[in-house]
């Protein structure tokens, strides 16, 4: 029986030339297929609205088991398996349309917060066991990645219970810092590894019925 | 022509258990050769009298054309080649033996300060261009790492006007922070790299005349 | 007609030998009384369980319409206003019982996450315009001050609908870290006149009906 | 007898409308005199050339018995002064006059460093007994400010041999990161009594013929 999963990715912002996330799902999919596990990615633009519309559309095309979405989240030192999605957008810089939210909810009338429904602390272990600097994260923040995330565990709460799904933040790749001196990077080899690792690890845990 | 160039590095020190600038100088020592450079490698204590005689002591015994000595600068995001030897020697923690000296001179009447003979802005040029996070850092601290340094290049200026000295600094490594969170570190393949080009790039200039 | 309000600190932990929330408390209730206000406080100690009790107890005997829970963030530059209590407790140090829950509920059963009642974005604003650092935040973290403010919105979710509530962060106080050189800080001074503002705020928006 | 101390400060760069060295000294030569102490201040440009020029200026406007300089340094946690002026003017950004300096000597054919005149752990001992954060700092960067230093001691070094004299540099004032959120600062009251403390406890070494 085949796993489908889903991993989606952004597109840079913030002034960025290249989004980690985007580059290692490329790497990804590109790289040795797992037994039992098939790949299908998706690159979502850094708006607030049409973000979680490519997600759902992709989640359609695709009809997956699982739902994996990786986002930057520059300054941190590690990989951030998320715990919660807050239903809040609040934007410190304006999102690749020029939008800002002030304090406005993802989804009007949800819910406070989903919790993942990855296995996070089992991703962190795996993570940190094979040698990649990892942390659970209490916060996914309140803008693009945020939504997204809030966006597809409310999809899964409201029209599809079968489906499992979460958010990892990845910091800067070497090349994004190179020159700065003050921020903190992984190559984007272990980037990729890091995502192939959560991937397999949420895959087992479904597998096992967690 | 061969050049011989003696690269040193120090123990684990300030609770670690390994010292990224040992690990990596390993694997420099037991990598592929570079025509013409000779790699002789040294081990010294974090202890601040006999870290000093330990490398008179391995210049001595190699004959080296040219020294790269490379510690362990926890904190920082990228490998900072230093610019200037202080002469002075101020211990937020105690080194391996015990010791704590509190601004002392690390030579008894020698010059405040010596510059670096490595070509500092072109290794960091190089390193960049590689990919690997780098900038010229304007202090070596006061602790051991400076110590060997100012020990190195006060050799140099007193008793081997031909030998050409550095010293460079390099982050944690992945493992000594896995599971810290908030720690910034590169791999041991990066930074053993980073030593390499370190090295070639300063035998480069040593052959150019600079 | 007087506004009663109750304003909670903790004990300190950590290895701290103070806590800024308490002093500033304390400092708070010595000071000049605002018209309409009556101030009632409660020290909690950092343990997972006593600490919401000792809320709750604080909310029974003072009968308050409005509390405000502070606490120390260490780390942080700014005052910071809580947006979101998450259904977690996940310490990454033992509280001051020696205890370490993972990943366990504050509230079994409980909701995922309630936001503060207290006008986060007002607070942040009015702070500002006082001249101190001050940012809303997107997480209490997982240990005590975040099991507190969930305990606290949990209270009026199910038995105190008439009472508003949420929680404030407060950076170290200068005394902590004076010798440390790597950790900001804010003056006692400053976070006293912070949760003053923090409170005047909430009364202000509690009285024009937000 | 009389003490004259001449304490410099500089304008606001780097996109800054304020200097916090700038506010603290205008507000320092404002303050209460102390007996046998007067003071003299000067703004400085933040320009390579013009800086030292300004500064020499001062020297022989004032005629001082001793001089302390003050800079901005965005990002440190405390008041630190300097222990070592470096030969060495090397820009990140440009400077007021829109120069950027890489790798030039700020005296060509001065000596690679000097130290600083000033009882640099003393002062921050009686920072730190105020409630002051403090520490000694390595490095016055490669900046205006350390080619002022250095200039300052060169002249000490070859023309005032009387002179006592040295650089302290203090970080970001409340107002310049009130809604960054990311940056440490002090109070202006602090950093302007950290400023009075450095002087009193330099002339109290220059009294003590330290």
């Amino acid at each position: 029986m085949t796993t489908t999963v889903l991993v989606t990715a952004f597109e840079p912002f913030g002034g960025e030339t290249v989004n980690p996330s985007q580059q290692a799902v490329s790497r990804l999919a590109d790289g040795p297929a797992t037994d039992g596990v098939q790949i299908r990615t998706a690159v979502l633009p850094v708006e607030f609205g049409p973000a979680v519309e490519a997600l759902r559309s992709a989640v359609a095309t695709h009809d997956p088991d699982l739902v994996t979405c990786a986002g930057e989240a520059g300054g941190r030192f590690g990989v951030t398996p998320e715990r919660v999605a807050v239903n809040v957008s609040d934007a410190h810089i304006p999102d690749n349309a020029g939008r800002s939210p002030v304090d406005e909810p993802v989804v009007a009338g949800g819910p406070v917060a989903y919790f993942s429904g990855l296995p996070v602390a089992a991703i962190v272990d795996a993570l940190r066991a094979a040698g990649i600097p990892a942390d659970k994260s209490s916060t996914a923040g309140t803008y693009v990645c945020n939504s997204v995330f809030y966006g597809l565990m409310h999809l899964i709460a409201t029209e599809r219970p079968g489906l499992v799904g979460g958010f990892v933040h990845v910091p800067y790749v070497h090349e994004q810092v190179v020159d700065r001196g003050d921020q903190p990077s992984l190559s984007l080899d272990m980037i990729t590894e890091a995502l192939r690792i959560t991937v397999q690890t949420s895959v087992g845990a479904l597998a096992a019925g967690h």
